[in-house]
């Protein structure tokens, strides 16, 4: 099927790395994965800084590249919380827990327009070391690495 | 990867063959799909009339037979909300939109446990030509058919 996923990935962390995982083996090798990357512009949002757009890009692909999926796939940018998902023709969006609300806002404004609603595919979170969930956020504080080891 | 998906399926209606449809696509050839069929005694609280469990199990296998899916599939009967959702070693549970809040119980039930939470694939119901959810009340009050042509 053709899923679609989004995100910042910076940096590419093991949430992340199950979370496109999981969207190619839901996608199948008949299947399409849609990555939405966030513009440098939307994704100045966030609370800590963010590296540039082209090397946030280089890291997925290169990702995707070493596990050689065998579905097609395209990154796209995303300077909404939406992209393309609620004009697109796409099977199911893949989500974390805390991007559920996304999801859901989205198959609204689908509804809201008149087309189908998409299959929402929520991820369980890859916890950390400590039990917490792995995030960026956490990275960039120091808290713990790309893998959820704990620095301190 | 191994999926987990529940139901009374009764009548097997195009919602019910859509949500097994897509369990077997997520679960993928190499994957499994364990079918929770509600027992007698627990269906026994729904709103109408169901039909035993044999006879509804005997439709299920005509459905997966028919359909040739690739994936290795059991039948379990589910006695409670839960089957072995809570306990078992799985990676997703397939629910519909009603369905949602048993998922989202069983992954606390799971966290409560020290068990990994599962991932959460919600299919977007099928709708009936009325525009309206298809849904075995709707077909045994004879408001619709199975595949959501409106009777009256």
């Amino acid at each position: 099927m053709k899923v679609m996923v989004g995100g910042t990935f910076d940096p590419l962390h093991d949430g992340h790395k199950s979370l496109l995982g999981r969207s190619f083996e839901i996608a199948g090798s008949s299947g399409q994965v849609v990555i939405g990357l966030t513009t440098d512009s939307f994704a100045s949002g966030k609370t800590h800084p963010i590296r540039p757009f082209a090397s946030r890009k280089s890291e997925l692909e290169e990702f995707i590249r070493e596990k050689k999926f065998a579905t097609p796939w395209i990154i796209e940018p995303l300077n909404d919380r939406f992209g393309s998902a609620i004009d697109a023709d796409f099977d199911a969006i893949v989500v974390s827990e805390e991007t559920l609300p996304v999801a859901v806002e989205i198959n609204r404004h689908r509804r809201e327009k008149g087309r189908r609603k998409v299959d929402i595919h929520q991820i369980s979170c890859v916890l950390a070391e400590d039990g917490r969930w792995i995030s960026s956020t956490r990275i960039y504080r120091g808290e713990i690495d790309v893998h959820g080891h704990v620095l301190r």
